[in-house]
């Protein structure tokens, strides 16, 4: 469908210096050892954990994950899902709310599947979507419900509302509650905590079943052990990390798993360098920085702003040698999930040779 | 490549209300407005008008502009190029400092199919690899010099530079210097009509032939008759206009062809709504506003938040009926350039009926 069959794409062995820019490449090392690194961690609270898989949208990455012990995977998409149902998933939490007849039409297939396929709910209306939906189906569907703990962004506001939602969804026909999921606000732990101790309290009171406590992010990934009730936790970022990550305390420049490689394309001024990476390679995401990423090449430079085919970078306070039209750096982006979205395949490396392209398997999945 | 094939696109006939959630959707009868408001203006102004195909990505709208009278398209990829040579166009401007060996051969392959091909260049070290690939090629390229007017990203910075480096090109191997070509910052008609002419001036009594003085920009599209000097114009937002091109005053909000539809997912308080729409599907850029994008039905309310999947509305100022789940609303993104490049089909209308499904055929085309 797109041209990009035909492109260049370089072959193993290869050297990053000779991949076309810009282009993300990923260090397997790297890659790796942030998979190992949180499933230890998160092991060792007790807990399972999902990848959420909006960060890399690629299978292989995903059966990595699972061969290092993650009980299964996050989506935001049913059309994602599918992607890796495909690939073999069998065990799926698409935490997201799930409306309209022809989605959910489509849902009730991939619920037939996939071993373990759960989705959440905030609202009676979502609910009814889905009893309407799988009325007559031959499998249930497991729903969560969808707690907000201070995020302020989806989900039921008090562990009353939980109980009321819970009770609707075992009430749906053809649904089943199977617990509880949050995504909290960075360092939540303890509103996490109390909103799901007592929704569990209320539940166990009216002898309803709550198996899953779902908690979630990567910036609260290594304090996951915070929240005691969570029986899992999920989280994306955590395996590429980015420039937010680093700031975040979270992992060390060595954990950085992706970088955008680019090529300097214009030096106009003294104190001016343009890089070939632009919003379309970079995105806007700014996360709270006032500049567009980090070149690793280039330390004290700033990318002060973005066209979408160009970064500008200010040399003023640049401390090494500045750079001359052609060369290439590396840069660390503010927000990895969002530059996976971007790209149709990404270049894998082992300390600068090329291993495997993938093809992002789930990018353009809108639905 | 990707799974997109097998989705539930939309046939002709379709009625809005059918359409899945998030997508961009494009009213026909406002694009063709747009196409031929701008090509009569430029025309008017005695120009050549050159639509910027980065907006769009697509051939079919490729040739609605050129059936309305454009002398040829912009692009700023080589791949990006390559796709709309494959659809048919035979005179194209890559405005872009092309580099590395690789790129290159391309471009060489890509001049001998189509007929007019130039690209631009703002530096030696750019000329001279022009020059390296294109020493032995059967038909020359054609390169205009890249003139920074005041927008602060590529550029020679003055008129005596532009000079030094078209006398470069003219003396390199395989290379022919056709002219000159700006970005310019918005309402900087002045500055570049005073570049132009200085650099035409010198090139005439040097003998040097300059026949292209390319001129560009949407925001300063309907200003393009201030700049006598300039042969032709280039634009690419126009096309569609967004929420930056009412706020510039250059087009009504009759004039937007591009809505992002989008369901309301959530209700979780009184004053909050949560969208399907997020950075995935409307990207953070800005463009100086304090949100991200202006939603048609519920006037007041203010997106003022994104995660990748979702926006985050603030309903405390919104002046109409409040929405309920499954409220499906019309998105007017900032910018609408980037939008285009997230999604890999996108749903024409006339009326609030489908007319066809395009694919994004340049999409991804990266380098």
């Amino acid at each position: 469908m797109t041209k990009t069959d035909d492109f260049p794409w370089p072959a193993p062995g290869t050297p990053l210096a000779d991949v076309l820019t810009p282009m993300p490449v990923i260090d397997e090392v790297r890659l790796a050892n942030n998979i190992a690194r949180a499933q230890e961690y998160v092991t060792a609270q007790g807990k399972a954990f999902r990848p959420h898989i909006k960060t890399h949208k690629i299978p292989a990455i995903a059966h990595q994950q699972l061969a290092s012990g993650a009980v299964g995977i996050n989506c935001q998409k049913v059309t994602e899902a599918e992607v890796f149902a495909d690939a073999g998933c069998d065990d799926i939490l698409i935490t997201y709310n799930l409306l309209g007849s022809a989605r959910l039409a489509r849902l009730q297939k991939l619920n037939l599947r996939v071993n373990k396929l759960r989705v959440v709910a905030d609202s009676a209306v979502t609910v009814a979507g889905l009893s309407d939906a799988f009325a007559d189906a031959s499998k249930p569907l497991a729903v969560l419900v969808e707690c907000d703990t201070g995020a302020g962004r989806c989900g039921v506001q008090t562990p009353d509302d939980a109980v009321e939602l819970a009770q609707a969804i075992n009430a749906a026909k053809g649904l089943r509650f199977d617990g509880l999921m949050t995504y909290p606000p960075v360092s939540g732990a303890a509103t996490v905590e109390d909103f799901f101790r007592k929704t569990m309290a209320r539940l166990a009171d009216l002898g309803i079943d709550c198996p899953v406590r779902s908690n979630g992010g990567s910036p609260d990934l290594f304090a996951s052990g915070k929240v005691p009730s969570a029986t899992e936790h999920r989280a994306g970022t955590y395996v590429y990390n980015d420039r937010s990550m680093v700031r975040a305390g979270e992992c060390g420049a060595d954990d950085i798993a992706m970088h955008v490689l680019a090529t300097v394309v214009s030096r106009p001024t003294p104190t001016r360098a343009v890089l070939d990476a632009g919003s379309k390679a970079l995105t806007s995401d700014l996360l709270g920085f006032s500049d567009h990423g980090e070149i690793v090449e280039l330390p004290g430079a700033r990318i002060t702003s973005l066209s979408e085919e160009h970064a500008v970078v200010d040399l003023t306070d640049c401390a090494g040698p500045l750079p001359e039209v052609g060369t290439r750096v590396r840069v660390i982006p503010n927000h990895t999930c969002v530059v996976s979205n971007l790209f149709d395949r990404m270049v894998f490396h082992k300390n600068g040779v090329v291993t495997r392209v993938e093809t992002v398997a789930a990018r353009g999945t809108v639905w």
